[in-house]
Order: C-alpha cells, then structure tokens, then sequence
C-alpha cells in the first residue's frame, strides 16, 4: 500500500485553520466540494480564475461578523461578494483565502416610505428594491446595466453608476447611512438617515471602497419619486464623432437629460440579434437622450432637444411614442454586453472615461488602435459623462489573441489617462487596472490610501491583492503573464 | 532691580522653536504681536476665545508644505484658516500652536469655462469665484449665507451647504479634485476632473473632515450654468408648524424647488430691521420657495406650486416680479444671521437636522423648551433639508446669561438626535458639538474616525482638540466651564 503524500505545512495549517471556522458556523453555511469552489473561481472578467480554500454564506449579520474576526485574527483574507458581476475582477478570490457569500443576507429590513427611504441588506438585488417600492411611486435610482442580478453590496464596493447617473448620481449618491464590518470586526455606523455629514466622510470613504475596507451588513438608501413623465430618443448620425459633438452641445445648452447613451454600428447589430431592437437604417452611431420630470417640464424641453438634435446633424430622430418602445430602446442599451457574446467568443469590457469635451478626439483615437491591431472594438457607452465602454472582441482559443485584446485594452486606457480622464468610471480598478493607479496617482497619494485601508484592515485581509499596484499575491497581472500562471497555481480562462 | 521671572520651561521651548520656523519664511509671513494674536483668537462662535502663539500667512503652496512639515516634526498644533466664520469654533487656535492663515492663497488658478471647472487656491472668497465666470454664464453653485466673506477653503473643511442646497447639494458635491497637504507634511493629489472616483473615496474623507486631516491648496470645482430663470415667492402663515407641514407637502409632489426657506417673526423683525425686508402683514412664518431652470421647466412648475400653497393655508403669497425683488428676498433671509444682533446683545447659532416629516414636531418642541427657559429663540432655516438654525438671543453681560443659553442650545441639540436627526447640518463639530458626537456614533464608528485621522496625522497637529468627544487640550467644553477657564489661562467673552 502507497501511502498518501504528506500534505504541504501551508497546505495543513490552513485546513487545520479554516476546520475551526467551519465549527463556528451551522453546517449549511459551509460549503468546499471542488464544484462549490469551481463555480467561485471567477466573477464577470472571466479572464481571471482562482480557487479560494472555501465559501462561507453567511445567514446574519452577527455570523459576518464572527467570520470577519476570525480572519482577522488568523490573518486569512477573504472576498465578499453578491452576484459576481464585477466587471475588474473585484470579487476574483484569493487563493488562500476565503469568499463570503453574502447572498443570504438579502431582505429589505424596513421601507419608510413617507421619509422616502429604504434600510436593505447587501445581498438585495438591484431592482428588486424598486419593485418593492414601486406601488408608492417610488424608485430606486442607480441602475446598472447588471441591475436585473447585481446586489446593493457589490455596487457600493465600486460605487456604480448606470445610464441614468447622468442626471441622478453614482450609487454614493444615493447612500444615506450603512452598519459595517470593518475588517478588523470592528462594527461602525456611518452616515445618517437625514444624509447629514458628520466629521469625516466616512460614509463616503466606504462607498467605492471595491471591498478593502470592510463589509456593508445594512445599508440606508434613499428612494426617489418616480419621474411623472419620460421623452425618450433615438438619433441616428453618419459617425461617431458627430454624435459625441451632439453630447457636448446638447450639455452646453444647459439641458441636463436623464441620460445620454451612444451605440456604434457593432453595439447595434449585437443589440439587435440579441432583443431585436431597431435602430436608423444606415446610422453608424446612435444617441439615445431621455428627459424625464414633470410632464410639464418634459414637455417643455423637448422643444430645445428637437432643436439642438435636428441641428446637430442627426439623419434621423425617433421618439419612443409609448411606455413599451422607451423599455425596447432601454432593453437594447442594456443587452449590448451580454449580446456582444453573439458576435464573438470572447470580449474585453474597458471602461476608462475621457472629458466630454474630447470624446470625439478619443473616439478616433480608439477606432485607429483598433485597426492598428487588427482587433474589432464595439462603443456603447454613457456619452454625458464621457464614460467610455469600449467592448474589445477576440477569441481565446486561438494562441495569443487574449494577449493582444489586453495590450488593445491598456492602450485605450493610456488615451484615457493622456486625455486628462479617468482609468474607471464605475466598473473599479479591482484586478484589471492596478498597474494603472499609478497613471493617476503620485506615490504619497497612493500611499494615503494605502495608510487609511491599514486604519480599517491592519492584516490586509479584505480583499488583498486587489487596486493597489503593488498589491501580494495573487498579483494577477491582466496585462502580462505572472510567475504563478507559469507554474500553473492559477489560470486564466 | 528686580529680575524678571524666568520663563517657563513650556514657553521657553516653543519659543525656542517658534524662531526655527520663522526662519524659515521670508520676514513678511510672520506675526506674534499682541494685536494680531489678538485678531486671531476667535472665529465666528465668538463664545470661545484662545490666542495662538504666532500667525503664518503663507504666500505660496510650498510654503504651506514646508510649515505643516515643520509642524509635523515638532509635533506643533496648527490651524488652517480662512475667513474664520466658522460657527462651531472649527478654526479656533491651539495655545500650544500656530495659525497657518491661508487668505494670501487666494487666486483663480485657472478657468476651464467649456469644461465648467476652475482651480482655485483655498483662500479665494465663495463669491468672487461666482463673480469672475458670471460673464460665462456659469457660476458656483454652494452658497452659504456668509459666501461674501467666506473662503472656498472653509467651505471644503465644513462641506458648506446654503440655501440651494436642496437642488444642488452640498460643496461635496461641486468638488472635483484638490491637492492637500496630508498633516504629515506628504503631498497628495485626490480626485480627477472628470469627477470619477477611483478606489476609496479620499476625495470624498477629506471634504468635510474639519481641518483634522490636512490642507487644501489647490482645488478644482465644478461651475454650473446660471438658471435661465428663477420663479421666487414669499409665502406667509398663521404659525410655523403649517408652514412646515408645506415643505413637505411639495416635497411629496415630486417638484425639487432650488430652495426653500422657513423665517419666524423673530427672524423677519431682525430682517426687516437690518435692510427693510418687507414680508406678509401678520405673518407668523414665511417661507420662500424658488423654483430655477429653463424658461419652458420653471413656467410649468409655477402653477403645481401655486396649487400647493393655496392647499397648505398660506395667508398671502408674494411673488419676486423681477430680479431685484428676488434679489431683495434673498437679501433679507442672508442678512438674519447678523440683523439678530440688532435684537439681541448675543446669540448662539444652533444648527441641527430633523427628518423632513418630523419638522411640524421639532419646531414645537423648541418653542417649548424656549419658553421654560425663558429664553427667546429665533427661527431661520433651510426647511427643505429638514436643517435647523435656532437662532438663542441672550445678553452676556449678564453673569449665568450665556451658561444658561448655552443649556438650551444643547436641549435642542438633544431634540434633533432624538428625533433621529443630526448634530449638525453644515456647521461642523467643531469645538461646540464635540460632547454630542457620541450620542450620533456608536464608540466603534468614533475609533475608526480616530484611526483614519492617525493615518493621516500621526501626531495630531491638525486641528488638534476639535471634532472627537475625548480631544486634549484647549479641552473648551461649550457647555459646561473648563478649568482652564477657572485659572484664566483661556476665556470666553
């Protein structure tokens, strides 16, 4: 008889380690079958996978907080995460750690509808607190484009945004108060219902925080009346220059629509094959604009918009006439990422934002690398706030062509970073853009946020290894290969 | 001859060091006479008074960088000032330490007028910036009613909010980017012009955190396009509570007024006194509503809000019929501050928040508590925000007067956290609400504000003694007399 390999030191002492955590929690909130591990491995950069040690899903606030101080205190770091649908890596796991799971923890814990707000767990699925509140004419702003599956937690990790944060705000906007779990299992309450500021920012300082600070276990947001009226537009234009001139212009008249989309040609067809959606025969882009308010005020404006887009050089402008066509235009916009899966194997979404001014300029600039690398590049993208997505396509199973759509992928954030803009406009840095911070950043400004995440997490243990450049393992490097692919600890899809 | 007494080792050491400093600078950046120190003593909760050992008014950024290092070094308080209009006592000077008076930084850095940006020094004055992009059309959007002395930098260190806030948010929100000198001397850049947030929201911690973290020198707000139109009416009532319950009548309409103000009959006497404000005979209460936007938006809203304060009981309704009758109304609510002392010798500021649909309730119970104590108190607030400004007359020249105002501003203060308000809704701590900050924040939530702060200043030298409940030395207690008081090492006029 053989006998068995002696496990690795590491290898023992955290299995050792982690059986103590198993045995403070109820037997299903456990779970570390090679299936339960594979289907963690990744979240919506699919170009990353690892393996934690073990999921944990825990069913209350307290069992949080018993987790998070036991990693704290044996230094093992761990990844919370909802739905999986960063789109940097944030939730990719560590390899030596473990994922919390915050799925459970998905109640609304109490509506106050008079005073217009809404106390919710971080497992709570975007839409559907506005389907909760929507009886009493309310709603609830930030809207992704994953708000069908992504939770309440995850977009305050990146502090997301969505079409209509043109008008509305980030998702920091939109938060008035949360009960955290630092990671060192300190619980601190920050923030107000009145959405007063107190001292420091702390609030804020968490929202956005992509998961290094700590943990959200109960969150304030506010719920907005329901705009009473909605004028809904899709322009079309010969190129994508004209309709990026269209979003400056219509901005310089002193509109400020709800939301200001553009798809190129490439966004269309995927958008189109996906949902059947219509656009302008012959357009190359489309803008979609949407007003919102009062009817009166609605009505009101419309005037200026018909002006400002007829003289904008729009070949043709169709106005969604019914509640149904807006949620058709609308149902278009947000398939595009998924919808680009028809037209290729394989895609990168970037997400770098340039100033408005010079969304034209870095228009160009994107279709030149993109055919300087031979590349296909489809823009859809949140134009009013020059928040560039541009969706590289490749197809991995051919050797290198991962590779190259990563060396598309930064050059497009390097015109990002040149342009005077920004290298995430609300997907995070996560794993895709650490070696970018520095783009942005000088070295003490990095080394200030390096300073307040050891306030709130000594031992590093949330979510280690993710924004900071020069962050330890897994330091996946997205734009290069990293010694520990080469040995075969991780891999990428 | 007698000789003199030899000083003590404390003074005798500082002064020591105070020349090191002063050598540092050219001769001009320096001043410790008795007059100016006692120029400095106070800011504008005149309650409090404490005389720093020298005056620095830097001239250039590095000069401010080169004075915090040194303070950092010698581990020396300072106190970043601008205008000291501060109504919490938060640019009180430290005894031990120095005022760094920033009013010299006080240029446009640079105008990006197509952009709608500006970088501004700290010391530039809230309404010049106003002043020099008006002929763009645009203009900074916070306004608190001491935006004629006040300084950008103070508003950066308290998040000032103003009467139009209620549309557009508090100077947080119009803050895109700044250069601060972190306490421990580091330099670092936050923020992006673009307004994306990248990472933890350090942009966000440093705006509001009352001077404890550092210094802004360098700081790039958004502008906003002026209002085509503005619709501004005066509305009067029998009593203050129905004037209440419409804010929150047309709150719940769905219409966001740019502003909505509440005055008592204390508050239109002292307007009406100080620059010939005329308001509804027999009124009670006003409150000024302003509508603002396109020409098309605001003529439809106007009548929606005529509907509603027709319903809400208002006695009369004047409406602004030009823009100096807009400008006239504004004139008198921005004048109520200091018209009080045409009423009353001395005053106290309170500021707190309520919850909107608790304001009918709150104001009820201030009445009260005004009338146990005998003590008038004059009402001026920003409804829509749910902000109070408890304005307590009293006359100091009367030994107890101020003590026993001083109980009543902390009553109140109660009222507000009961009613699961704030402390405060723009003014800041301070050194007035330190005793108050744990009755919002758990002793967890206050130690992690602390942390954060150490990461930033190891020493403490910023702002040192303001905000936390436990601050050292000059330990002034607003609400009780200290003991450095007794022995008259500090006083309070």
């Amino acid at each position: 008889m053989t006998p068995a390999p002696a496990p690795a030191p590491h290898e023992l002492s955290h299995n050792h380690r982690l059986r103590d955590l198993q045995q403070l929690l109820p037997a299903d909130r456990w779970e570390s079958s090679a299936s339960a591990l594979a289907a963690f491995q990744s979240d919506g950069l699919t170009a990353f996978a690892v393996q934690p040690l073990a999921i944990v899903t825990p069913q209350t606030v307290d069992e949080v907080v018993q987790v998070v101080r036991w990693c704290h205190q044996h230094k093992v770091p761990f990844v919370a995460r909802g739905s999986g649908t960063s789109l940097s890596g944030g939730s990719l796991p560590h390899a030596d750690g473990i994922v919390i799971a915050l799925n459970r923890l998905n109640r609304i814990v109490r509506l106050d509808l008079p005073n217009r707000l809404a106390v919710v767990e971080p497992g709570v699925i975007n839409s559907k607190l506005t389907a909760a509140v929507e009886h009493a004419g309310l709603y609830y702003a930030p809207d992704p484009s994953s708000q069908q599956v992504c939770t309440i937690g995850g977009n305050i990790a990146f502090n997301s945004g969505g079409a209509h944060c043109l008008k509305y705000g980030m998702t920091s906007n939109h938060i008035l108060a949360m009960k955290v779990v630092l990671a060192d299992g300190a619980v601190i309450e920050v923030g107000c219902e009145g959405g007063e500021q107190i001292g420091p920012d702390v609030l804020g300082l968490m929202v956005g925080s992509e998961g290094l600070l700590g943990i959200a276990v109960e969150i304030t947001v506010k719920l907005l009346p329901k705009p009473e009226s909605f004028h809904t537009v899709l322009a079309g234009y010969g190129d994508l220059q004209t309709a990026g001139a269209a979003v400056a212009k219509i901005i310089g008249s002193g509109l400020l629509p709800a939301a200001m989309e553009i798809m190129d040609r490439l966004s269309m067809q995927a958008a189109t094959a996906a949902v059947g959606a219509k656009y302008p025969a012959n357009a190359e882009a489309v803008l979609i604009v949407e007003l919102d308010g009062s009817c009166e005020a609605v009505a009101a404006e419309r005037g200026l918009l018909d002006q400002l887009l007829e003289e904008s050089g729009a070949s043709q402008v169709i106005v969604a006439a019914s509640a149904a066509e807006r949620a058709k235009i609308w149902k278009g916009r947000k398939s595009v990422f998924s919808a680009v899966g028809r037209l290729s194997p394989d895609f990168i979404v970037q997400d770098g934002v340039v100033p408005r001014s010079k969304l034209g300029f870095a228009l160009t600039q994107i279709e030149q690398l993109s055919q300087e690398a031979g590349i296909k590049v489809a823009n859809v993208f949140h134009a009013g706030d020059g928040n560039l997505h541009p969706l590289i396509m490749f197809d991995g199973r051919q050797p290198g062509e991962l590779h190259r759509a990563e060396e598309l992928a930064a050059r497009i954030v390097q015109v990002c970073i040149d342009l005077g803009g920004s290298i995430t406009g609300e997907h995070g840095v996560g794993m895709e853009k650490r070696q970018f911070l520095s783009g942005m950043f000088s070295d003490d400004s990095i080394h200030c946020m390096r300073r307040i995440r050891l306030a709130c997490d000594p031992h590093e243990v949330a979510n280690r290894g993710k924004m900071f450049p020069d962050a330890e393992a897994p330091a996946l490097s997205m734009y290069g290969l990293h010694p520990l692919e080469k040995q075969g600890v991780i891999s990428r899809m």
